[in-house]
């Protein structure tokens, strides 16, 4: 046979799987309903694996895996049909517009001059009064109880990856993320008395400007000293009479009257932060189109395969996923997945209410835009 | 209709799904002998668009989704069927025993009494003569170089997550992981000039140790300094005469005699670190059972889950995915995947073949075990 008459022969076959694929799913919503009715649950694991078994013994020995994939992956399919129609109408979470007023108060990590402290401004504007938080943790703190309405921290660098504390805090505190920003982070090395990199005694920063610096660093020959913030650093510098030096960005160092001895000194030429904003009650803006969430699944053989089946089989794109530990002494994690859409799609709404039931360690954490 | 009625009509359907999907498969393989002679890519897109097209429009309304997705997925694992039959008798790399001998030079992160040194102990005996390295990039470079035969590093831990650090220098450097081993960790605060920890003037120690304790240094109002390693910080506070403290391991207080002042200060009760062990040469022990790549995907809709289909349908199981930004200025990352098998597994040969081709940033990172 010639490729065209090959592939002929597949279209016919493919007309036949799709027209008893549909039958199929129309059995499926009636087991649904009948299970409905009689409060039955809709996962039935001992009936998947009696199917996998039939068709794997029916089977030729070369299609057995091929055979046992796809039928895991049509009863995935049914599964996840079967939930989105039960959960249709069910509301997932009550949506709130999201309200920033003059009196709404507004905290960043950092001190004056931080990135952060731009991310903020970006986000409030130029004439909002913030406070200011030493530790991620505080800002946390406080947007859960009540003391802040917002408060602004940095989740991913493009050159050192995730700031996995944040995710960490995100799993601890009952807060929503409600805006993300792209900052571009432009580092220099700034010192106050000498101008001459070889006489410098140590470089302080926080320990992300030192990662993302580290080239530099030890190119030079520079020892790095971990600091709270590039902005805490630079008043350090700025306070003392040694030959010191900070890694910060150059607003910084005009700021405390540093002197610029290397610009743009990151291990990447482009080097960008990204920043959320926090809050303690869930409110949405006009547009959001990224959804997070935070949810563990079985150690199993594919159990994340099915969980990304069923984002597949709602037509949703996963925009991130990443793991962190569950700190209970293995190497368990939770993971975190960023996908694109907004919780007034009627799909999205039912994978949630689906995800909620199906996984553990389950937090929906915002649905929000990213500003650039 | 009942239940059991549903169900022996969706078995009569699968049957029939069954039958035309082993068809399918026949025809599948006579395109890919078509192509093998012919020369012609297995990859063709365009013709993957077009079937999904059609069978979309085929289909009613309420299931083109489902269409779409089951579609997608039985010609990913025709796709990877064909490449398997393509792929079998090329070999993808050629395996090496691990040999390791009295003249084996061996080489590890920090200095005597850390962490680093248990493992690399557990590894090659308490008599192996040990080179230290003060940074992580030495060690890989010194591996490379060929100035140590063996070089031995942190990759994990159950509390703070992955070094990542260890991840980038995988990709920088042309090393093997040939063996993994976990080490639990007990930090301890040990001091030398006072027993008080009110009375402490700052605590030394790695950075990842001072992540771990976290909790315990904010509890006690403590200030972090951070410093090369534990044992290092230990030996530094040994050397000074003021009221400052380390975070160490108790086995290392000792050696630099310092009084243990709290025990077990870690965030969590259990505390593990993975180690691995990386050569020059791709070598591999017997009973090795994890593989560990490297690899980027395009950064598109459901590309993360077709990578996922292939590993499905090969019948393999994920035990680890990481995501680590590419460096290039944007978000973009590159995945580290650990699975369960051996590359003398003919399918994992094949489907590394295959991963070869399809993938960008491409690395076979090692197959080896994991001591406890």
């Amino acid at each position: 046979m010639d490729l065209n008459e090959l592939r002929r022969q597949i279209d016919l076959i493919d007309n036949d799987i799709l027209e008893k694929f549909q039958k199929r799913m129309d059995l499926c919503l009636e087991v649904a309903e009948y299970k409905k009715k009689n409060n039955v649950g809709i996962l039935q694991s001992s009936r998947e694996q009696d199917i996998i078994n039939r068709v794997t013994a029916l089977s030729e020995d070369r299609y057995k895996d091929s055979a046992a994939v796809l039928f895991s992956n049509i009863m995935d399919i049914s599964k996840n049909y079967q939930q989105n129609e039960i959960n249709k109408g069910k509301n997932f979470i009550d949506k709130a517009p999201l309200e920033i007023s003059g009196n709404s108060r507004v905290g960043c990590y950092g001190v004056a001059g931080s990135n952060s402290e731009e991310a903020t401004r970006m986000f409030f504007g130029n004439e909002k009064e913030i406070s200011f938080f030493s530790e991620f943790e505080d800002i946390f703190r406080a947007v859960d109880e009540g003391r802040i309405d917002f408060g602004v921290v940095p989740l991913q660098n493009s050159s050192t990856g995730s700031i996995t504390q944040t995710y960490d805090l995100m799993r601890k505190y009952n807060v929503y993320i409600n805006k993300m920003i792209r900052v571009s982070i432009k580092h220099c090395l700034a010192a106050k008395n000498t101008d001459k990199i070889p006489e410098i005694d140590g470089v302080y920063s926080h320990p992300q400007a030192i990662m993302q610096c580290s080239e530099f660093i030890s190119k030079n020959n520079l020892s790095a000293i971990e600091y709270a913030s590039t902005a805490t650093s630079a008043e350090f510098v700025s306070k003392s009479d040694k030959k010191i030096s900070a890694i910060c960005s150059e607003s910084c160092a005009e700021l405390y009257g540093l002197e610029v001895l290397a610009r743009d000194i990151s291990n990447d030429a482009e080097n960008f932060t990204r920043f959320i904003c926090i809050s303690k009650n869930f409110a949405v803006e006009k547009g959001a189109d990224i959804i997070s969430l935070q949810l563990a699944i079985p150690n199993e053989k594919g159990s994340l395969y099915k969980l990304l089946t069923k984002f597949s089989v709602s037509g949703l794109n996963l925009l991130k996923l990443e793991s962190r530990p569950r700190h209970e002494g293995n190497f368990d994690v939770v993971f975190y997945l960023d996908f694109e859409g907004t919780i007034s799609d009627e799909r999205i709404n039912a994978l949630l209410i689906q995800l909620e039931k199906e996984t553990t360690d389950f937090k929906f954490l915002g649905n929000y835009s990213e500003l650039q």
